[in-house]
């Protein structure tokens, strides 16, 4: 089994990259990388990512969300799917590796088994989700959704920037929305899920690792804080006078940044922060700011968002300005599955580097099949954790021991059913 | 001398509010108040001061700025000069008390020594400045500045939002910008200036007094710090290895408001913070906020900026994120005349008021006197140190005894040279 993924020793990198290169070419922009869920850069991507699943041994088929699913068959005819796979839509002015290189490391995997004649004891499906980056509609993870069968067919009623609905976008790709619920995978058929995606994160870099192995999707609260003190004029409010609601906001992000350092993979960031009728020369009355706050473990999230809920409270008691907390969206944490994890971390190890572990503190389409269809997350390195710009990059070598890993990952779930 | 004062014990206060709402309805905006310099609604003010001017028994002119000046002469006609007044343009949307309660007053008072045939051992001038505010043109204080002989003619240069120079303004309202340096006054020829005006602070209502004595105008320092980090996912970078340029900011903020706090008079405040391209699951990598520092003592003031630039570098070191401090404008401390405050202070304690010394956080034209014309301050208690809005108010009960307070001060001033 070892001499498949040996023969493409080295040879994974530089083909995965030069694909990369080319699906980055297909774009809603010139000059850069956008490519939103059922536009006319992904209607391009699906073409050509269908004639690599293809080449590849697979029979290809567009699903009623949109997602690309190349099948490549089992070793005998009634053998569960194992699903491989990431997303090809983008954010604007996008990297080429955020969701594009689980696609196609899945692809080549495939056609490396294809190569050698090798077939496994489960097919293997690559699915190219198309909308996971939420850009064009409310919603997310239409895709994944529909596989996991919690597609809410009101979504189909959001509308875009341009009034167009997500049920006449689906239609003019191509796809029947009325098979939406169709796609949902009885769970008993799917052995499980396995996606390869830079980890958009510094942390591998840092401790000089290629590849990581996830926990968990981390679960998120984002949340407003809105504080209302008195506005006044900056000369002549003494400071044991004032009720000044930026003062009150900075000693809340101080508080909630220390809270979030008393615990390693806890994160809380306050991204927006505005002052009403901002003036050099006036104390603010009147400031928002978000909060961001998410965490592997959602008791840890929830126990981290009460204390910040009280220092909140109870430094707007002190400075007698009042705060209102507005929680505006929870997601709970999605485990990884742990004997997927386990195989893929061994896969690593055989690969002959540390398979770190790390929770993702970004959401992907497996979020979708938490607690329906088992998933493990094979992460790589990327350069200075960027994503979600034209700087986002992932080395060839690296991407070369991501894809053998995934070889050796399929061969041992082959031998250990 | 007491007798005047004592006559129009109580009618001082309604006439003087009956006559700020009459000036109040003199305006560039229907339904709100807004009088800027050399504009339409400043014309008409300066025609209706001038009538109550003459009605007082001065004769009046408007000078080369466009400050409307009425004398009253004096018992002899060699005699100096005894400057009150204040500034008759607004803010948009303003208040009605601030600058016109001070000329207001001071023709009031006049009137009621012209009534009760009293004059004094110095000429009486009242000035109703027209420039004090800032809003039209870049610098301020013109008219001030021009008795004062410190006017820039490079300001003559500046264009209002409509492309209008200053020049072209002042000739339009009649005035000859060529005869500026004239109204330069030769300081042997003045006695002082004293000026009435809310305080637009919360201090004296606080404390339960109508009246306040200004000990001097703050210095004032304004700048910006810019604040560079790395911006970074809000999921995917660990609190342990961000840049977060907002996190830093805030630190600064708490530290910034800790300084001020340690001494009495010292005030500073953080007006703006601007997060560049915030996003609530974006680490911010660049901040900028602005600061606003003030005290009566040069001296603290520098001290406190010299702290605030090491606490704005040791965090930025600290937290790997680099902070540029910026200075806008810096002005000095005037300090209030001693022998003309005094006796102030008396005139009030006449009044039966204890007179608080207190500084005055905001500007005045009486800024652009010193170290060329002695001054002294009267502060009226305003309600919740409001200004700058319709919500501004000063009891006509306030304003009554300011106005006593300032006719005994002529009275003092008159028995003791």
């Amino acid at each position: 089994m070892q001499a498949a993924t040996t023969a493409y020793h080295g040879r994974f990198g530089a083909v995965i990259a030069a694909r990369l290169d080319e699906l980055a070419a297909v774009s809603d922009e010139p000059g850069c990388l956008t490519r939103l869920y059922l536009g006319p850069a992904h209607r391009k991507a699906v073409d050509l990512v269908s004639a690599w699943m293809r080449e590849a041994g697979m029979t290809v088929r567009l699903d009623a969300a949109g997602s690309v699913i190349g099948r490549y068959e089992a070793r005998d005819g009634a053998a569960r799917t194992l699903l491989l796979g990431s997303h090809i839509d983008t954010v604007r002015n996008a990297g080429r590796f955020d969701g594009n290189l689980g696609v196609v490391t899945a692809i080549e995997v495939v056609r490396a088994a294809l190569e050698t004649g090798k077939r496994y004891p489960f097919a293997v499906e690559v699915v190219a989700f198309g909308d996971e980056e939420g850009v064009r509609f409310a919603s997310t993870l239409g895709g994944a959704r529909a596989l996991a069968g919690t597609f809410d067919v009101k979504a189909l009623d959001e509308v875009d920037g341009a009034g167009i609905t997500r049920r006449q976008a689906l239609i003019a790709f191509g796809c029947d929305p009325a098979r939406l619920p169709a796609e949902a995978r009885a769970s008993g058929q799917i052995a499980g899920y396995a996606e390869v995606h830079i980890e958009q994160g510094p942390v591998l870099e840092k401790e000089g690792l290629p590849l990581g192995v996830v926990t968990a999707i981390d679960g998120v609260t984002r949340g407003t804080v809105e504080i209302e003190g008195v506005t006044g004029h900056a000369g002549t409010v003494p400071m044991s006078m004032r009720n000044d609601a930026l003062a009150a906001a900075a000693e809340m992000l101080v508080a909630i940044e220390g809270r979030a350092r008393s615990r390693p993979n806890l994160v809380a960031t306050v991204g927006k922060i505005d002052v009403a009728d901002a003036a050099t020369n006036t104390i603010p009355g009147k400031v928002r700011f978000t909060l961001d706050l998410r965490s592997p473990f959602d008791q840890e999230r929830a126990s981290a968002l009460s204390d910040i809920r009280d220092v909140v409270a109870a430094t707007a008691k002190r400075r007698g300005v009042t705060a209102r907390f507005l929680i505006g969206h929870e997601a709970s944490a999605a485990y990884c599955d742990r004997r997927l994890s386990d195989r893929l971390a061994a896969a690593v190890e055989a690969c002959g580097v540390e398979a770190r572990r790390l929770p993702s503190g970004a959401g992907h389409d497996a979020m979708a099949f938490d607690r329906v269809i088992p998933f493990a997350m094979l992460f790589v390195r990327c350069r200075n954790g960027v994503s979600h710009s034209p700087a986002e990059y992932a080395a060839p070598g690296d991407i070369d021991i991501a894809a053998r890993a995934l070889a050796i990952f399929l061969d041992m779930i082959g031998a250990q059913p």
